[in-house]
């Protein structure tokens, strides 16, 4: 089942769903019992949550494209005593490749429904669970010379509120986590440059840009029971860059 | 350059833009020499914004993929003494088609930002243009059973803000319209059951359905010299429906 | 009636309210038989709403705290061969004053809504009218350093929602205009220094201060038949500046 | 310190402010050797609140206006083994009482603000802090017949943007919870017919009012290490209650 979901779209960038049963609720272990599939968790955000995830007792598939990333990541959080496992995720057939990966719009948007379908027939054998969706405060305001991107995350903001309106019968809460600017290397082109590092803290609250792990604690509370009233929500991990209301 | 700009894309259903050249403003012709390019326009909200655009000024094309929709709508306004031309919009060769029109999501955004580029030249020769992208008011707040739809509306609200963001120094302004639930062909799925239409009646401010005529001022005023300080905004001609801040 | 409204709270700094019964609609006076009041209109963007209102058909009252400011406006506006006239507005009392005054919010926020609650049997007499109330862009992203106006505004946006459900079954839309950075009096202490306003303009798309009248027009058109139904929305005139999705 | 916090304004009605020293991250204990002071808790969602961050770790001030209650909550939650003590906050003098309760608006909004500053100080001490203001889905999307409820908890939305930006400097958050309808007595008036509730439950995605309990853990998240980079944002906990994008 995993697999299959995996093959179709798992392999999709900026995509982190989380699929757990529900369970009686630890406050050391709040994920325990529960299994999470993080997509393009090799380094970066995604990274950052699989530890998370793991620390706070989920089993972790990590998941990515290439064989030799998945490997590093999981052995070093093996190295750390967490449970995880890793698969890589590709497309069976070539066009079906192509059409996959043919825009950020497809990547972005489309993949991320399709997995998302793809496991919830697993959730639902569980009895419910939770995803997390991964946008950008860029789907707010948009950042320069990105569009398509910037496109594709303000996508996601409305994707969560469908899936969520479609899954809430089945027990099955959808939200999303939208990051401002974290530090990461996708995420270099923005920061490099030391002048536009500069000019973006200038419109941050908090004068720095952030941590992957700064993204992690709040993925693993959408997750556990403590969210349990919550679903179409995005939460902006941002260091108080505007965004909305 | 008009024509390229059709055969790429023109056809996208709900997606309308308006070209015009700056000039002194009049007010009983606030469009006056200005030449809009309207598309989807053969019935419902299009049909209404191109009347409306037209009897303000402007010289409207009206635009569709069916010649003989094209023909009575011109037909139509020519009779009410408008200044009308229409062009059918066709992609040409099929395996484009397809690609084109393969989801939703392509068909109302990737059709939708690649017609506006194709506009922009023209515009730029003029010395700048308006374009007003029509979404949704289910991009905010999802229409049930509608999902793909739903996200493409949502996608659109981003694409105005990169579009604004990217046309600006061209003096191109972006902007948005989102219709609530307006009494058309395309809508009556939503309220031909009599129930259903009292229900959603019911989450509206104003209790009755919008008309097309009801989103044509808003496009023709984005369009005019009056709203020179106005870009990548969205619009809600929703009736008081419920949708954000 | 009128002057009752006023003596309440119709000099409330930065609110304006558009009272008018509905006629045939008219392309060239589409305000023609409706009357406007317009609060703190002797200059800056209230007064440029009043002119255009009266350029637009409606009689136009002109209000303010200062007798010598209304008679200014009044003259000027006369001047211009249009319809209108002046009232000052006063809080009769002395201890009503000191507490209206008492805080920007009570100024911004109650007398906004005193006033529009007086005006509105006079509305309901003529069978409907339309309310535009005016916020500020910084009531989506604070300006540094103004927290009890950001804060106000911010509310602004909540009552125009609140008045907009209360209001529609008396045939009454309420819609809230909410100006970027406009070059006024008012707004000087932004702009003044020439770095300030440089650094504001980098947010901005279209690298320039607003006008007053460059918000005139969307008030007008809020205020017409055009904007039937329309209601409880808020459009930002801010040249770009990010605010919201 | 405190004390005086208290006097002045801490029996506000649906606020909580959150104050603690940072220290190193326990995952058992996250709020350890942080203090926390809840207002308004002696039931519903705010007593709800101080049991989870007691829970967590927190030593925890009970706040509320009468002896009786504040006495009652702490033999409670004492029982329990939590670390808490209760204060009764009451504004001194009468006419400064009659002002500050004078209106909904006064309450919700200045009240939160002043006792903000007044605990900030103490914070500043600790080298850090963090805040949390409770609003209500009612700000984004008004409950009907209770404006002034409505207009104030928009207010609060845009007063956590403008401490975040103006706390940040002194590394104090300020974030905000937005319950939707949860099943307290002070929301009882909404949910005791049970025709209303049904009609209420129709808009949610997952079909039942929420509980208090529901909305605690988002606090002590947001109080957390884990929320380093969180500032300036609003969680809905609303069971999928649309409310914005």
């Amino acid at each position: 089942m995993l697999k299959a979901g995996l093959r179709l779209g798992g392999c999709a960038r900026a995509w982190r769903s989380v699929r757990m049963a529900s369970s009686g609720v630890d406050r050391q272990k709040p994920l325990a019992n529960k299994v999470a599939l993080v997509t393009a968790s090799t380094d970066g955000i995604g990274f950052a949550i699989s530890r998370r995830l793991a620390q706070d007792g989920a089993h972790v598939v990590i998941s990515s494209r290439k064989q030799q990333n998945v490997d590093r990541a999981v052995a070093t959080l093996k190295g750390e005593g967490l449970s995880v496992t890793g698969t890589v995720c590709h497309v069976g057939k070539a066009e079906d490749r192509k059409q996959l990966v043919a825009t950020i719009l497809d990547i972005n948007v489309k993949a991320t429904a399709l997995i998302t379908k793809e496991v919830v027939p697993e959730m639902e054998k569980r009895g419910g669970g939770s995803v997390v969706i991964v946008s950008s405060i860029a789907g707010f305001s948009p950042f320069p010379g990105l569009g398509p991107y910037n496109v594709s995350k303000t996508a996601l903001l409305g994707l969560t509120k469908n899936l969520a309106l479609e899954l809430a019968p089945k027990n099955i809460r959808v939200n999303c986590l939208a990051p401002g600017l974290i530090k990461t290397n996708f995420s270099s082109v923005l920061w490099m440059d030391k002048a536009r590092e500069d000019n973006i803290k200038e419109s941050m609250r908090i004068r720095r840009l952030g941590k992957p792990e700064e993204c992690a604690g709040i993925v693993s509370f959408m997750c556990s029971e403590d969210a349990s009233y919550i679903t179409g929500e995005t939460v902006v991990v941002g260091g108080g860059s505007p965004s909305r209301l």
